[in-house]
């Protein structure tokens, strides 16, 4: 038996503009981007296959590094014609950037160590046709310092009840943060051109995230740089496990999957057996 | 009787992402960009309005500076009370940048003594989901040298007959091109990461152009950059009038159109009869 006639699984890193649709999951009667992977890699499969993403992204979230699962019973090219024949059926929306194959086991969400996202914000100006479906657009002035004071609270382990959204809670709300920050930006529309408004990215790397949390995140820093809230109160909610407590949910066209870590050994291949 | 009782005529410079519009100008059933500036006008203006453009753009040509006029039978307010009255309810894709008054006879089509426009071209690397709206994807390699030297060749006062889009024929054709040049760029995504390709922008300046001709050039230039064709074929296709000729017809989503420029005249307003 050769290697090739055994089922492969692949980690697929997956880009999306997620303006579109409904999210990453599959919704009777929309489209999502697990929908869109699916309904394209089952001819490559010959049957039916479920693609399992590290997470899900909701309806205008966007992706540069979301990874999913995909398990081919047979697959006898290598990975680059296997992202060939994917990207070439898939909406423009929608790109696979790299694919490597795991071990058989491999489990997008079990398996991730960490998670960076990022979330745009532009402060003042006017609103640019360009570039308005990647930023959240908000009034200022904006006090920098105090977002930044603000930001730096999240880092180390912590609660974060406070901030998971409803409908998807998990047994266990604590989660390392491993950076946070706010960083200035010059932002550029398609052809370079500056874009009007301060343009900030917020940049945050963790071990995990509740559902909504990068987006309750920001609606709560974001009341604090306004001056509605004193930076202490970030301290306040985060003891309250009280989601009522925090700032609202930022809307989602922001917000950027940006990278999912996996360990090493997921790219270990088993030994096939050799027994011929 | 005052000023602001007499009708007045705008000068509005208009952005959009050309995507999901059929173009500019109004077409029965259809999405345009004038009628989505109309429909927000005749409000404004209490009767139905007609936005007149400096030139049509096709489907999914873009703009940063168009220019359009309309023309108010009252408005009290200031130009940027208009600005922001109109802005309120454009969608997101359009956006009107700027306003002045103008002379009552302002003619946006005219009164224009050049236009800019730019095109973006990728060369290689895979399509990104947050740029393919903006940039026609071509495969390589290029000859940059002999693309800049095919634009220069352009440059001054020549008949573009050849380069004339059938469907809107002028009785001339013969047009003053100041400025063509390729510029290679570091292009980014929406959260300034580099995308994948070498990128480069086409920017010519001219009193004037005709219909697709700028796509037009393009498809003849990359004929050249690919060597499919030598330099002084250029010259030919000129010298010959004859659009089948040319090269193909560019795709219409690395279009911009940067710039409307016109006289100063047009800004300067006459004197209202003051005789109360």
């Amino acid at each position: 038996m050769q290697a090739n006639d055994r089922p492969r699984t692949f980690h697929l890193t997956v880009a999306y503009d997620g303006t579109e649709y409904c999210g990453w999951q599959v919704q009777p009667e929309q489209r999502s981007i697990q929908s869109e992977l699916e309904r394209v890699i089952r001819p490559l499969a010959g049957r039916p296959v479920r693609v399992l993403g590290s997470g899900r992204t909701d309806a205008g979230v966007h992706a540069i590094g979301q990874v999913a699962r995909c398990v081919l019973p047979v697959w006898k090219a290598d990975t680059v014609a296997l992202q060939r024949a994917i990207n070439s059926k898939l909406p423009n929306d929608i790109r696979v950037k790299a694919v490597r194959e795991t071990r058989e086991r491999f489990h997008p969400i079990a398996d991730a160590t960490g998670k960076q996202y990022q979330y745009l914000v532009q402060v003042g100006g006017s609103r640019d046709p360009f570039a308005n479906r990647f930023v959240n657009r908000v009034g200022g002035p904006i006090d920098h310092s105090a977002m930044q004071s603000a930001a730096a609270k999240f880092v180390g382990r912590h609660d974060f009840k406070a901030f998971q959204g409803t409908g998807a809670e998990r047994p266990s709300t604590v989660r390392t943060i491993h950076s946070a920050r706010w960083i200035p930006r010059v932002a550029t529309g398609p052809t370079g051109a500056e874009l009007e408004g301060e343009h900030w990215c917020f940049e945050i790397d963790g071990e995990g995230f509740l559902y909504n949390m990068v987006r309750n995140l920001i609606g709560t820093m974001l009341e604090v740089g306004r001056g509605k809230r004193p930076l202490e109160w970030i301290d306040d909610v985060l003891a309250s496990g009280d989601r009522k407590l925090a700032g609202p949910t930022a809307p989602p066209q922001g917000l950027f999957l940006c990278r999912v870590d996996y360990p090493d050994e997921v790219f270990q291949l088993e030994e096939p057996d050799v027994a011929e």
